[in-house]
């Protein structure tokens, strides 16, 4: 039936998960000889975007040019380390639903080497048409998070 | 007597508020036509800054100086509204104690002339040390918070 | 006449200077305690704002709104020496016709206090449509670039 | 001889070139919908950063540990056409003496499938130490510089 398909499609459980690594550039360094703290959420946003990319099969680049837009609804940070210039950063990025109309994304930057902890958070996500106005997740977005759901994730590389 | 003196210090309803005015930059908008979600951080900064020198009497650059750090503990964001290149923003800060060891800064930014919301959150800071390791507050920044929070609020001014 | 009118309009003499005093932002520094060096584009930029708010009585905004794109086409900068976190800059800009479609903003910013020479150079700009095409300046633009020099410059103000 | 030897180091011939593809960030780009110009030095840096480590062998984060750096004296940059958010950016940057005391670092970002140009310049570095006194540059660096320039270039490599 239509109604319970859409229903699973929201399924709590229902998450993806992706590993990208990258290095700190000198640009995102402050005086105190960390990362600047608001990196963190650019960051967070390169995760996303590979996320998308690589187990969605759909960029977030091309959702926008289809008129979905995704603007962060709220931010949570925990800085648990220093990360210094030209350390090699893993970010883990974990999407699924929150509610039926937003997602979220939980982020762990670590140390790719060292496994010490960067930072921890997430952001949380609408759906909003090219005005701004919210919007249902289309179709197909909803499609394509139960199939790679499905699917099983893949192992992490390097993007 | 000396310990109750030292616990007044750290009376949570202690509290600081400065405000300060500034426009957003072309370079913190991004190509959905708002700022960019991570400079809501920098303007968190921005309000901390102009709280300390102008609610405090010393300004943040003065306390590194001595050796005294406030980094990041963690950072909680609500977007609620965009912000436009040349908009005029009103960014709201409020310092208080969070336990004996760390400041909270509750942060609003809204759009000066017409009041409609922007951003809320706060920033959560330990003291450490020039190494980095976790130090409890000078007595001259607790008598400098003292002082302040008893004389009153100022009004609020475009620095 | 007409034709003798808008000759003297690209008057290469014709020229509007403003000054801007602005801090430097903590996130704007890198570990070599000095600000980061593309910063200094983005000071140049808040100086061209308040140029044409202030000497041409027309925000860059409000040429945007109303179809006007003004790209950067090429840049120069001499870094003269360091400016840290919560230093007062002076930006001194200056913008003059190059040729008969682009404008050059000329950049000198020192810090506030001590005259000291932090960072000069220049910027080229094109003007384009909505689109990415080049186009002429509209007239109104020659307008009030002739009327604001004809005016002469205003006196140095913090804004 | 020796001093015919230090001469050779400097041989105005002597260059190393280096290529590194990556992403433009949603963070890079502004309302424009293109890049905000500024990125473009960040973006050179990324490429000096990985042309050091690959081609030298000695990671810049290296040099600044053993107390030599390398600040921004000068900066060009030609604006040649636009890079959207998630367009793929090939970076190539060539690197050479100028004058027995400076490093310029020639760079050339293009569209990494169709090769249009985005950007083209160049930066000029002084060797400092940790004071920012100028110095020499060291003896084990215009050996690095020798041997690679004499081991040819490498083959361009996604990093």
């Amino acid at each position: 039936m239509q109604t319970e398909g859409t229903g699973q499609r929201h399924d709590p459980h229902q998450e993806l998960t992706d590993v990208l690594l990258l290095r700190v550039r000198y640009s995102e360094t402050d005086q105190m000889g960390t990362f600047y703290n608001s990196r963190a959420l650019e960051w967070f946003e390169c995760g996303r975007t590979e996320l998308m990319r690589r187990r969605l099969g759909r960029s977030y680049a091309t959702l926008e040019a289809a008129g979905v837009f995704l603007p962060l609804v709220e931010a949570h940070l925990e800085f648990q380390g220093p990360a210094r210039y030209d350390d090699l950063l893993r970010i883990e990025s974990t999407v699924s639903w929150s509610g039926r109309a937003q997602l979220r994304f939980r982020v762990r930057i670590t140390h790719a080497e060292t496994n010490r902890a960067v930072v921890q958070g997430y952001t949380l996500h609408a759906f909003v048409d090219r005005t701004g106005r919210p919007r249902r997740p289309p179709a197909s977005f909803l499609e394509l998070m139960a199939q790679a759901a499905t699917a099983g994730n893949v192992p992490a590389t390097k993007s």
